[in-house]
């Protein structure tokens, strides 16, 4: 089904079919009708690329994938993506998603999506400090909007990110409430943004509960054979009855061995809270701070919807909270009307 | 840079410029010479949406995110989105994602995309018994390449798939290889095409080296307080210096806290290995079979790359074997030269 067969069925020239999908209002209104018909009736879909062509839109944003280098999304950006994708159709938008050659040089990548017309604009993750992008694309109006605070330029607000001190803070006084009195953090070592925001919120929370101890503290970097032992130094010094919240869900994991070793009882014996949600924690019945991604992905979307980047789409960054999910790890009494356990 | 600029530049019209982009074959060879040097000094990049328009192609392969309805990809698909993003620029490609408003009736969003002409053909994944889309698409003659077996049509060929059965025999190989004489296998339970078809694997090894005994198999689903007690009784029933192959990560994490729990030690006590490479094993130095996604990738794309999927692009679907990747789960001496431990 072309124009060709609408423009002959309504008795109009293919410019006028045209018109009616691109510029209606260049229409009078009883063509437009009587073409509408046609194309309602003849089941009629105009070309994306032709109607992207008149716009001069591409109708996709552009995703860069990889970013880090580590040839998989991970837990986070995979269910971002998700959802981005089919929020996106809601805009009238695709999602293209694209890898730059040289991680450490993506401009390139950007560019050639801009220069081609494939993307109109991009969704940023994985931001980070001299981070060269939000300047390149601020600096040609391309529109943008970042998953992650733009750490270098704090004028910029094109960005939603997630509360990881909230986050944490909530998680503190959920294990207040279920009677932990000793609350350790197991983090990373000090420098990361991410990792510093999270810590501060146990720091907080802890002093707001009249419970801080800044002994209880261990750092790790994100690796089990790492973990694993400074856990075991932390779990002794906190010892049976007490709770650790971890950075993230692996940091969790190393812990979860040391109890296993140790035959504390999740839950019962020792509280422990990992931060992201991933496989692991649903694998092990682990309570987790879960990044609210749908919510990221229909602010990020909202935000290209208001045009370019440069007009600021909103007074400052959006900050959303992440979700405690609560399962066993973190309820002594087995609660279980509050606790999930997950499925891989 | 518009069209314009480079016929007002090389002194011809609008429509040369054009034929020497989309059809060169039109054009004076001169003529042709003179505009070209136009195009690269003016650095002209012609619309892709325009040429596409041209050529009636879309320049993209659609690929369903999510039809299994969990909200994210998991560790598979995640790095097979990755490679496949990278490996089309290769191909002059695009991959496009979407989802189905409906996961058990995906054909309406297939076929706006080719509707709209977003995309010329689709990348399938998670391929299953009564599965709508291959006779679809075969019936309208829309190219596609599958990423998992056609189960429903043997005559169907356009697929890769990962050699399940291959990779659980080398894993019994190398435990075997590695002192190993009493080796189990926990899988799903089944009627899983691919659980049944890694079980066969392990079958038909310890069959190979006169190690099988029906009665150390185990089935549970993917849960981890369902895998736990199964691999409790297998792990019991086999003993110290045994070792197990589980169909998944996740079974084998079921495993790994039993094993901790006994006071195993992983790899000198027991011997594990999982299956699919996810953060658990290079977490836990599990370890497992990775699917050789970069190579299907590949395929897939060459598949496509070869035109409709009515015209087999090869004579029976391939198969591809995993890369066991060895960790220190399966090798009691510790040879650290050959073992791996992972970072999250």
């Amino acid at each position: 089904m072309t124009i060709n067969d609408v423009a002959q069925a309504a008795d109009v020239s293919r410019q006028t079919v045209s018109n009616v999908v691109n510029a209606p209002e260049k229409v009078a209104p009883t063509t437009l009708d009587r073409v509408r018909r046609e194309i309602d009736r003849l089941g009629f879909r105009p070309s994306r690329a032709a109607k992207n062509l008149k716009q001069e839109r591409a109708g996709a944003w552009g995703i860069e994938l990889n970013s880090h280098g580590f040839g998989r999304l991970g837990a986070v950006l995979d269910t971002f993506l998700v959802e981005l994708t089919t929020q996106s159709r809601r805009h009238d938008s695709y999602v293209v998603p694209f890898t730059a050659t040289d991680g450490n040089h993506p401009i390139p990548a950007y560019e050639d999506l801009v220069a081609s017309r494939i993307a109109d604009g991009f969704v940023l993750t994985d931001t980070r400090r001299d981070d060269p992008r939000p300047q390149w694309l601020q600096e040609r109006s391309i529109p943008y909007a970042a998953f992650g605070r733009i750490w270098d330029d704090p004028t910029i607000t094109t960005w939603v990110d997630v509360d990881g001190a909230a986050g944490v803070a909530a998680a503190v006084h959920h294990l207040g409430e279920q009677g932990f009195e000793r609350i350790g953090w197991l983090g990373w070592p000090e420098g990361s943004p991410v990792g510093d925001d999270r810590r501060s919120g146990w720091a907080r929370a802890t002093e707001e509960l009249g419970l801080a101890n800044p002994a209880w503290v261990g750092q790790s970097e994100q690796r089990l054979e790492l973990a694993a032992p400074t856990a075991a130094t932390l779990i002794d010094r906190i010892g049976r009855g007490g709770a650790i919240v971890c950075a993230s869900d692996a940091l969790a994991l190393g812990a979860w061995q040391v109890l296993l070793e140790r035959g504390f009882r999740l839950g019962a014996d020792f509280g422990l809270v990992g931060f992201d949600d991933t496989d692991i924690s649903s694998a092990i019945g682990l309570t987790t701070l879960r990044q609210p991604l749908a919510a990221v992905a229909d602010s990020v979307l909202r935000m290209l919807g208001t045009g370019s980047a440069t007009e600021a789409a909103s007074p400052a960054g959006i900050l959303l909270p992440p979700e405690l999910v609560i399962r066993a790890s973190s309820t002594p009494a087995g609660d279980r009307t509050t606790t999930e356990r997950g499925t891989l």
